[in-house]
């Protein structure tokens, strides 16, 4: 940490700011410069909140020099986490791993051809909302319960795994019994009491980045979960706020190589709400895998213009298949390869 | 609403959009252009969700007319919204009601330090977090119900009415017996579990806007609390996530008049959240006031050098009183009056 | 400037940090840390660009802690610039200066009638497009130098001082024979070649902020003209990009305290081009006075509704009067007055 | 164009507004609905500034269903613009191309190392910037026309083209002599004398994205160019301004299949700028040819850590090479190619 002091600070300003952190039990070294000094804190460990030294006379501001996180940073781990799964499937290592499913769980009929459709085509895992997060109360908010046995018995059928979004914590008691990975949405991800819950929990966990949340706040809620002893965390990229209605979220690809430097959590996009309509969710999909990401989440629907919810971003079953050969090449140019269905026993 | 047609749509795709309006039970209305087509919907009540068509072929673009919320909306209620507290105290009227008190409740000692220097100078809720949400795990997180009660203890003794965050619906449970305001904070807005208890509390609700919320979506959160029978929603402005790290949050003031324009709900600002820093909140509490801000939420801590959270964004207690004698005289300005401590019996 | 070395940097790549900085003429100090090291540098006089050091091997990021300008900033002129005009009128002092009238000149009927109005109600400074920078080419463009000349009529019949926009260096030189204030527009902000034209006239310069340029660009911005002469700047915050299209631009009242903290120089504020909607031009024109605006340029049409451009944001005089009665009172609420017209001679 | 009514407007203000819009010689057409009326425009060519209906008494909201730009949009031209060069180069077509090159020319031994280095890797264009744009005016601004010299005689060693900024009208005189495409970087995005003057020029123009545009105010900027009578636009995305600090610009590749949606003009990325570290150059390039642009634009320098601008986002020549075989691989992916260079005669 470096605490900056304004150019015309005095000496005592400089003396009470070395005292203050001192007070605190840390090692404070003094850096005089021409225009200004500095005071450098020697010692702080990251777990010392030293925000009160801005506020004392003299500062100009006070500069985090070491990341707010830990657990979660390559440097504390400097190898890649890979998250194992039954029938060998792994996510975080050189395979690209595609989870695939409509929004929303409407019926057993709908998600079974959803299913079966994007396993032909090459997804490993089926998704699919049993509980929906609805900016309107008046919107569809999923089947609950009804929609996690559909997921299910989908699963049963198809060999897929399956991921699913909890809301909050009794969700999780839920799902935990239902779903391979337990999803947080992007309007949960500073829900600590969720993330308690899903840091006791033994299934892995998709984290998807808030709209407006910045890949520090981001790797700092799953920490969160790290902290309550869950390893298995999958990032995920979704979108975020931008200016220009006309590209809807804006998908931030950039963060991926960013996580991949500072974290050594695997981390996925989401091409199909980060781009708001099937045109581009395509494009950008490929574009997901080009830039390393260790997976991609895409909306597919059987019937796309039936859809309840989301439909305007959902491939149809050939929009899907002719994605993953794409993808497939891609990978492959950057020494990667996009992981195949199991066997169904 | 209203389907707009691609330049070179065919008259079968017009006929298939206005085929699937006739489908949902509403009527379709031909505007025929010189450069387009588009379809116009009649009848809509505005719970339909008509966002299907936009996948049809032919279709460029789907325009909602009607706004996504109901209740909320001063078309469905032109009056202001007036909530009375005991003793005469109103949000939503005429006065200007000002909000106080530290970040955090640290100590009993600090709490009622607090609440007696912003009684002093005029204000008429105590503020205090017992339940801190926090970006990282290893912050200070709160007292939890100590700070409860200690809270209690200060509305004793100084009369000050108490508002304090609800993280999650077991906090609600406990919250509403000891608050006169449940606040929703930033990061919960669109925590859909936390709206729905909270929209079952007889207690007045205080909803902040979430860092990327529009206003629309601020309303449609408090859509949420309407139908579920609350109809007593403060709304907060607390700045919103901008690209210019030198002003931290944006603190959002416009949108208190375009929430006065579109809804009957009161509307308050809080300048300390939305600046962070000491200096800007003194001139951005006036602006909020002589922008037709309903009340302010300021923090204050009695020596915020010592704080153990936002320490430099919390006034002294003689900055507080200042602040309160400006924004005495811009109320005036404009035709209100900042509400006034009742007597302590 | 501080250089954050990785966790796990070797000695040999910090050495080679300390190389670089020295062969730069700089002295570098040593800081090392429990979790990583990092080396400051000492006597940066702030014109020294020291990027490379970032793409040396070990370096984590680094920070610069010295501002990039120089001229503009407070600490290097600690008292406020008043730029002073015949008649008395002076901007950056105690005084609120009023700049009021049409988007555009269209007709002499309607900037006399503009003038004669926003005069009637207080305002000193008339301002009117003669150049128009339009985002379409085929939207109304001005009058061009036939709008100069009516601009000086009006000056001549009221008394009023004149600011109006130049879009290129030889606007200059047609616009500093015909106005009292040569205004850059926010799209002009780093448009470098005006800039140092503007910067070598002897009249003063009202800067825009740019729709998404940062506080310190706007100042770097500022720093141009100051470095070619030109120390009469006033600057001016009119709203940036944002996410919600509900409040187009978003009014960043809290630039008006940071700058006024960062830089000798005036700002005012531009409620109509911020918030876009006259419902919205009245409650912020407000609050930038209680933010402590040394001015306000307001958009004022004699007949709104028929305005060739940005008719929906401009007040009919009436509000204007209104206006500028609640301004004087908030202006007095914060201890300053808005300046008077001048006697006409 | 759709003029919506507010839910309690009266007949005589929808009368109002059906008037107002016969006086515009345009013809309206009711659409009453259950919560409110609106009032549809027929036969608006899009030429028409219709805002001023948005002031009328009882009006909600204007909405434009007519895009405002007209030449550029591919519903005005469906086949996509080819852009050919001499030696059979084409931008726009099956081609991928991809211009590399140093952000300034610093030197002639620096500007043909680079040129040789890029021309061996594949690339097809040199990029350098000979008068650079540069936020502090304390920052090195380039060698100007010697400059231009230097790279002219790059061209003449290795058959590359040449593509470099100009920042003024001025600047355009003096580039079209030397350059292949003159360069409109994204601070001129709308510099409107600036692309005017670019407009009459006979050489194709590359127009990179302001950091705070729209797609749709990109391409009015490409209609300032097309209306002046130059067809051979190339469009270029170049990074916007986001939140996070930590991805710097915010590359926004959703751009590229909206703009080919939306338009019939080539578009290219730039992942330097756009992302600001070579850690992400690489994974960003291969991101923006996999979501389909029309090529790159990349920096590259044959000593990076001793670049006097933008080191630290320069690759390094082999890291460059090993990108274009990436690439290659990549076009392949999705039914392209990668342009190769032509025999130096």
């Amino acid at each position: 940490m470096l605490v900056v002091m304004e150019r015309n600070a005095t000496a005592s300003e400089i003396r009470r700011v070395v005292a203050a952190i001192e007070e605190m039990g840390l090692e404070a070294r003094l850096l005089p410069g021409k225009q200004r000094s500095a005071v450098g804190i020697v010692g702080n460990d990251g777990s010392v909140d030293a925000s009160p030294l801005s506020g004392l006379p003299g500062v100009l501001e006070v500069i985090h020099v070491t990341q707010p996180y830990k657990q979660v940073s390559r440097e504390w781990k400097p190898d890649g986490t890979v998250i194992r799964f039954p029938g060998g499937l792994a996510i975080g290592g050189d395979d690209v791993v595609v989870m695939a499913g409509p929004c929303a769980v409407e019926s057993e009929a709908q998600i079974l051809a959803a299913a079966r459709a994007v396993r032909d085509a090459g997804a490993v895992f089926l998704r699919g909302g049993a509980f929906k997060p609805r900016t309107s109360p008046y919107s569809f908010q999923g089947l609950g319960k009804k929609g996690l046995e559909l997921l299910a018995k989908a699963r049963e059928e198809t060999g897929l795994l399956v991921v699913t979004e909890a809301l909050d914590p009794a969700g999780v008691d839920l799902i935990e019994r239902y779903a391979d990975v337990i999803q947080i949405g992007a309007r949960s991800m500073q829900n600590y009491s969720l993330l308690k819950r899903a840091g006791q929990t033994r299934k892995p966990v998709l984290l998807k980045r808030g709209m407006a949340a910045t890949v520090t706040e981001l790797l700092l809620s799953a920490e969160y979960l790290l902290a309550e002893g869950n390893p298995d965390i999958i990032l995920c990229e979704r979108g975020v706020r931008g200016f220009d209605a006309g590209t809807r979220y804006l998908l931030d690809l950039t963060a991926i190589p960013l996580v991949h430097r500072l974290s050594h959590l695997p981390i996925i996009a989401d091409p199909s709400h980060g781009t708001g309509h099937r045109d581009r969710v395509t494009p950008m999909a490929r574009a997901a895998v080009a830039a390393g990401a260790d997976g991609l989440m895409v909306e597919v629907h059987p019937t796309p213009e039936r859809a309840l919810s989301d439909g305007v971003q959902s491939l149809a079953p050939e929009q899907f298949a002719a994605l993953m050969k794409e993808c497939r090449m891609i990978a492959e140019a950057i020494g990667r390869r996009v992981a195949e269905p199991a066997e169904v026993p």
